[in-house]
């Protein structure tokens, strides 16, 4: 039986092109004399749709869609995802499905078990779980279908009491397959191959696993669809970060080395292919197609600039230099020489003149008053409202340059530099920016060493340096891992070897700013706990971990 | 046997504060000889306290605080809802749970069943629903305790497939009691009623029920806690928007007859009182002490500055009239008209020169591009920069000032006029805006007339008026009615009544400034289905409903 895994990039409520796109993929299978071709979960939709599913019209959609694909199917098996009216007296209205589809017929729906309901998932918000699993007959083999989460929970970390394989197991199944929705983060790669593995194995099946691509909004998918064989090795990888479809000849009497492409655990590689995904795939889905970003002679804005020209392309990105009183003649020189070396255009706007007459125009306001944090948001605000007239006038969209560091403790201004449409590197702690950087300078210097040696400055004051406010950032990205990636209360970061006033004073400033971060923009999504949808906290409340 | 139902404004994350409140309560019921005091769901942690219950630390001193109740308690029972660990070895970390605390032991921990995970509820992100229910016995009564949502199947959307209290009927019960967490929206009041009076006449039992009060950032919880006798029939009622203790002297033998307030399905003096609670608890809870806004003359800013000065006091608000050379003089007149009215501070200041000095400093950049959006945007976050800077320096919160209408449509400047800490009058549409100033206005004008009946304008090009670019309101609002708060495609709402290139454009409009709400403030929720953590919409996709 020949299998095809469809890995595909999908727009999310783009029904009609999501269609268009399926459907080539399908005439490609069949030139191949495939048997089955397998897309991902919610293909239909787009993942994840959010609310658009409590929209009855849209979901209508997903179904007029499903039965189109139905009419079209001959003897090449579609199995696809996509939502569909429960039905149910009792319980939620729509279930998360994959169809199977052949011969012009539903051939079995077959509805998730387990809802992710975590982190950035909310399925349990739109989905009614499973009540019961069957094994479909398709072409002499037993299909154990399941949808992504449900193959989690075996090795995970048992958020349900129910074990959708264990059930299908004793149906005899002879193929295990799952269509899937799982997103990039850079720990997520080796732990969902090594999950799948541990399926395979434990059950003594092939498992043949089909996840999508592409990145919607602030959520990444990296693709990486898989063949396992039944001895749980990887016989077959589709690529990552990238749309893919590999046909599989298996029958059961075969054997399938073990072929896959390594990676580390940890690997900027992959953080790199998916930031770079995340701004094209931002740009290409929304019909943008020039950016611009303020730079400041900082890492942050450097890497962001880089970035951004590798995605988009140099003839797309213009960077500004806005230098205020306060800034050093190093920093604009610097910026010009990394827009030099990236061969794009940039311009250089100082601020002084608005800086100026906002004072101007406050004087009397303020009185004698002395200058304090003030002034600093005013030159961050001034910078920002320049931004987005250019944005405005030239319909650009501004890249957001912060990092997860200053984000987390609020060393950032609301309204100034958290301005953007979209945040590049906002997941990346400030020394995951270094090494981006290095990253970046693999292969011969983009980013001049004098942006990467010098010592980090928001220049919004004589002689600023961030050191002056924060804790250094060897220690402090530490922290915020703990707290934030790992949620440790104060006592148990303490515990781990770091000062007690030190890891206070760090805990209450991400506690003070989730008013800050509520207001910034949707950002490229990376490590497992990202600010934005994934980490909910009040704003109003008193917290003392 | 004597109930105290005890409706207190709880702060999330403030477990010791929470705590405090609740022995002052406890002894208030003992002074009053009562048998049992019962306190709303999750009161220990305040609620909804979001992912705080990531942090085992957090959900530890829940269930310390709970120990400490449990060693005070002795004759009067305590029934206090807490998150709490499930101990389970498949399933979620933890329960949503009632503690029922008696002579200085736990007689009884009571999980929720049904998770309401919806709109802005997010629970079973968090909880493991119940796997049984049990009547608890106390002094001689069967009582039947449940939590909020699992006495709303019944008579709702039947989201579940499990009916708690179908289970507990077959064990005898003498008493329903109910711990709530039951946010306030305009048709709410009176469905929750309905809902509460329906289970108390069905199931010929008297119902106990106790709910919170009080404003957590945008979810307004309004009390209104309850003894519905078995007939259904309201016959004890707490305050709204007020904290309140009652006890109830019952025995089965007697008459408790009908008697409570009566509010109208919609209510402006209940929303009103909503946005009041909102405003002083968001202040009062973040040790916030002053508000500022931006005053134009326009009913909505004008709306927002009354209502500030009656949540706050006028000697802690300031309006600031920030005119440009497209102001009509009317409009600072009107504004300054107003702040006399309420005997207010104002201060004036024109933005003309730092408006110019922004043109300035762009002239270069762009060239001989004609005027559009970019120097209309520039005014709004000329405003918003200034305001920002005075709130800096004066440690005042801005005071956003939108409608619903507008954020809907995008008729907002992102970074300009969409700036500020807190959402006032955000859920309400226009119709509503003028529905609430006629309001503040029934005991004699605060709001002048002129700024009542002038068309509305954004007065950021000459002679520019709303209607130049929207539908008029009256018609607008409604098409936003169908489209959000009741998720009708464009063709329903087409078949409404409504023309169909019309409803297109408005549903494009909602749809495509996603990302401007996405970087708003929190809004003050008033209806079911406000923007924010309520509705959550793709930013990157293509919806046609």
């Amino acid at each position: 039986m020949k299998i095809s895994l469809a890995q595909l990039n999908y727009i999310i409520g783009d029904v009609e092109g999501n269609l268009v796109k399926i459907k080539k993929k399908i005439e490609q299978a069949k030139s191949q004399e495939s048997d089955l071709i397998i897309f991902s979960e919610l293909a239909i939709s787009g993942y994840p749709p959010k609310d658009l599913l409590d929209y009855p019209s849209f979901v209508d959609r997903c179904e007029d869609a499903i039965e189109q694909l139905t009419a079209m199917s001959d003897d090449l098996g579609i199995l696809i995802g996509s939502p569909s009216w429960s039905h149910l007296k009792k319980g939620k209205k729509l279930y998360n499905s994959a169809f199977f589809l052949h011969q012009g017929k539903v051939l079995a729906r077959i509805n998730k078990s387990l809802l992710p309901t975590y982190d950035i998932f909310d399925e349990y918000r739109y989905f009614e779980p499973a009540a019961s699993v069957e094994v479909v007959e398709f072409k002499g083999e037993r299909m154990a279908i399941t949808i992504c989460e449900d193959l989690w929970n075996l090795t995970g970390d048992h958020f349900y009491r129910t074990e959708p394989m264990e059930e299908l197991r004793k149906q005899n199944p002879s193929v295990m397959v799952n269509l899937s929705g799982s997103p990039y983060s850079y720990n997520h790669v080796e732990d969902r191959r090594a999950r799948m593995q541990f399926n395979a194995k434990f059950y003594h099946l092939p498992l043949f696993y089909v996840n999508q691509v592409g990145g919607n909004t602030d959520i990444l998918f990296d693709g990486g669809s898989m063949f396992i064989n039944k001895q749980g090795e990887i016989a077959e990888e589709c690529a990552f970060f990238k749309e893919d479809l590999k046909t599989i000849d298996w029958n059961s009497a075969s054997d399938y080395p073990d072929n896959h492409e390594e990676y580390r655990d940890y690997d900027i590689q992959l953080i790199h292919d998916a930031v770079i995904m995340g701004l094209r795939d931002y740009f290409g889905k929304m019909n943008f197609k020039t950016a611009i970003l303020g730079s400041s002679g900082g890492i942050d804005s450097a890497v962001v600039h880089a970035l951004a020209v590798e995605a988009l392309g140099k003839d797309n990105v213009k960077a500004y230099m806005l230098p205020s009183p306060y800034s050093s003649k190093g920093s604009v020189d610097h910026a010009v020489e990394l827009a030099e070396n990236l061969n794009s255009d940039y311009s250089i706007l100082p601020i002084e003149e608005v800086f100026q007459s906002f004072k101007n125009t406050l004087k009397e306001e303020f009185a004698d008053k002395p200058a304090d944090v003030t002034e600093e948001n005013l030159q961050a605000r001034t910078r920002g409202v320049l931004l987005m007239a250019i944005s405005n006038k030239f319909g650009s969209i501004l890249l957001n340059t912060s990092n997860k560091s200053e984000s987390a403790v609020g060393y950032t201004t609301l309204y100034g530099d958290l301005c953007g449409g979209l945040s590049i590197i906002g997941d990346l702690y400030k020394q995951q920016v270094y090494e981006m950087a290095q990253f970046i300078n693999r292969n011969g210097v983009i980013i001049p060493e004098s942006i990467i040696s010098k010592e980090p400055s928001a220049e919004l004051r004589p002689d600023q340096k961030d050191s002056d406010s924060l804790p250094d950032y060897a220690v402090l990205d530490k922290v915020l891992f703990h707290y934030i990636e790992e949620q440790k209360g104060w006592k148990q970061i303490v515990a781990e070897g770091f000062e007690e006033d030190l890891v206070r004073y760090i805990v209450k400033l991400v506690d003070r700013n989730e008013y800050k971060r509520f207001q910034a923009p949707p950002t490229l999504r990376i490590s497992h706990k990202a600010f934005g949808f994934g980490r909910r906290m009040p704003i109003v409340g008193r917290y003392h971990h």
